[in-house]
């Protein structure tokens, strides 16, 4: 059974808990990591014992995050959070083990479909780091300079730096309390927006030369296929927001990357303009996420998921034209 | 003589004034204009005479900036405001006109100096545009969507939405109250922060080919020739932000733009991470700017001020190591 339940609700529940994991979801993103290391400080400064459960260990550019936030000790699991995650499939390898067992889901999707005792659902928020923002508030906890890095890191990560179309006044207020704590908005910043790995540099010229164009420039395609990952010696951290590349070419509304995994598995990244629906799009392969911005997963080669992508991307851009 | 006035005495000079030419300098951006046309509409609510005067006629995508704020009728000046001008001879072509006649001068440069009867020049704002709002909201005007769309622009185009270091709370409780007024951010951080030209996408692809390091990397020089404007006939707009390029890439200290503009002219924007100043660097050549951004002009050919600038770098940033 889901019951919605307010943000001081939530504040209680968490109150009256102890032995706290806290679950992200699996390709982890600046919101599902710093809501939860986040939620963990302020879990951890109650006297509480609160874990960050994630899917893989955290390296690079996301690692700062964890500072500070392991728990004291060890400690058997009693309640279940998860952050920012939309669907079980996305609790990856932890699915099998927290499926079932989740107690609270707080979250910033428009479509969030985890099977918990309580959920907190604001999709008004740009980023979950928002949620916890109030809810951290709301549990009297003091936000300190650790904590106000990892809402920072949540809220500009989600919001592309406060560029995109989900910032509202009320992120960028959150923000600015974050700024008047002394978060190292300045580091942040560069590491997320601005610096760019000489490889990364490779890695766009690559993209530039082999993005693809359809349906009169209004779909932009790129690829990340296994071999320029390979020949580059790409991390995830060189790779980070290139998704948001194709949408930004003049006249395109649809615009697709997709990652190449295996030879029979892709990720589809989808990021829009105006009113398609990037939404809607990824659900035709059981996927989902944000009006503007959505993925999905498809067990097929790279050759068929650009035929399956072309072919659904010529569907909805060429819809009501005849 | 110069005073250095109040935002309430600058609100009550304008009150009293009529008839105000608003000055911005050459090769504008987002916060000379933006504050121009925001405190010419201001003007015009308040039933006065006020114009805001630029070097040559805007194209573009500044060109939104202008609607409603032309004057209703023709009128001679009487007095001269500045807004976000740094020194004279930035003021271009309309220098001769202007520069002993400027009653206030507005701006944010840690370093102005504009010889004006009154001044206020406030360099913990992170654009004019902050000082503006301010303003205006001394003026007791209100502030509707219109001139919101002209702060919003000023704002997050000097801040390079909000992830700049000039970036301040302040800076984003400004932007959160043009948001809550309606201002058109996703259309503005689109056209400014996301659109990519095809030209555009040519011009970084040559960029990346033709970048050169100094120094162990710690100096970044890209080069914008008069050749290469040509061949991809790039504007203005094409060409926007890309002195941001160079000090992106990884172990950059120092990042230079040489812009190539006649056989015996170059212009070149400086930029910097950490203690580098670029507005020291951009003194040596007559110039000047912020500690981060700067720029400056130097009457010689491409392959002088190549030279010129590497040996300025080489000096900079070998200081202390020996």
């Amino acid at each position: 059974m889901k019951t919605l339940v307010t943000i001081d609700k939530v504040a209680q529940l968490l109150k009256s808990w102890d032995n706290i994991h806290i679950l992200t979801h699996q390709s982890p993103d600046g919101d599902t990591l710093g809501s939860g290391y986040a939620l963990a400080l302020a879990l951890k400064y109650m006297g509480k014992n609160a874990k960050v459960i994630t899917c893989k260990e955290i390296e690079g550019n996301f690692k700062f995050l964890q500072e500070g936030a392991e728990p004291a000790k060890d400690f058997s699991c009693e309640k279940v959070v998860s952050v920012d995650v939309a669907t079980p499939s996305l609790l990856g390898d932890n699915m099998e083990t927290y499926e079932n067992r989740i107690d609270l889901c707080i979250d910033h999707h428009v479509t969030n479909d985890i099977e918990a005792e309580y959920k907190y659902v604001d999709s008004s928020s740009a980023a979950t780091g928002e949620i916890i923002l109030k809810l951290i508030d709301a549990l009297g906890v003091n936000i300190d300079k650790s904590i106000a890095d990892c809402l920072y890191t949540a809220i500009s990560t989600d919001t592309g730096c406060f560029k995109y179309s989900n910032t509202t006044g009320d992120t960028l207020r959150a923000a600015a309390r974050l700024l008047d704590i002394g978060c190292s908005s300045q580091q942040i910043n560069y590491t997320f927006f601005e610096l760019m790995t000489r490889k990364r540099v490779e890695l766009e010229k690559y993209i530039y030369d082999t993005m693809e164009f359809y349906c009169d420039g209004q779909c932009a395609v790129i690829y990340i296929t296994c071999d320029i990952v390979d020949r580059l010696q790409l991390t995830d951290d060189d790779m980070g927001g290139i998704e948001g590349i194709p949408r930004r070419i003049e006249g395109v509304r649809l615009g697709i990357t997709i990652k190449e995994k295996s030879e029979s598995l892709c990720k589809v990244s989808v990021r829009t303009n105006g009113d398609v629906s990037a939404s809607d799009f990824c659900g035709n392969f059981g996927g989902g996420g944000h009006k503007a911005a959505a993925g999905c997963a498809i067990n097929e080669n790279i050759t068929k998921v650009r035929e399956m992508i072309i072919s659904q991307a010529k569907e909805v851009l060429n819809e009501g034209k005849s």
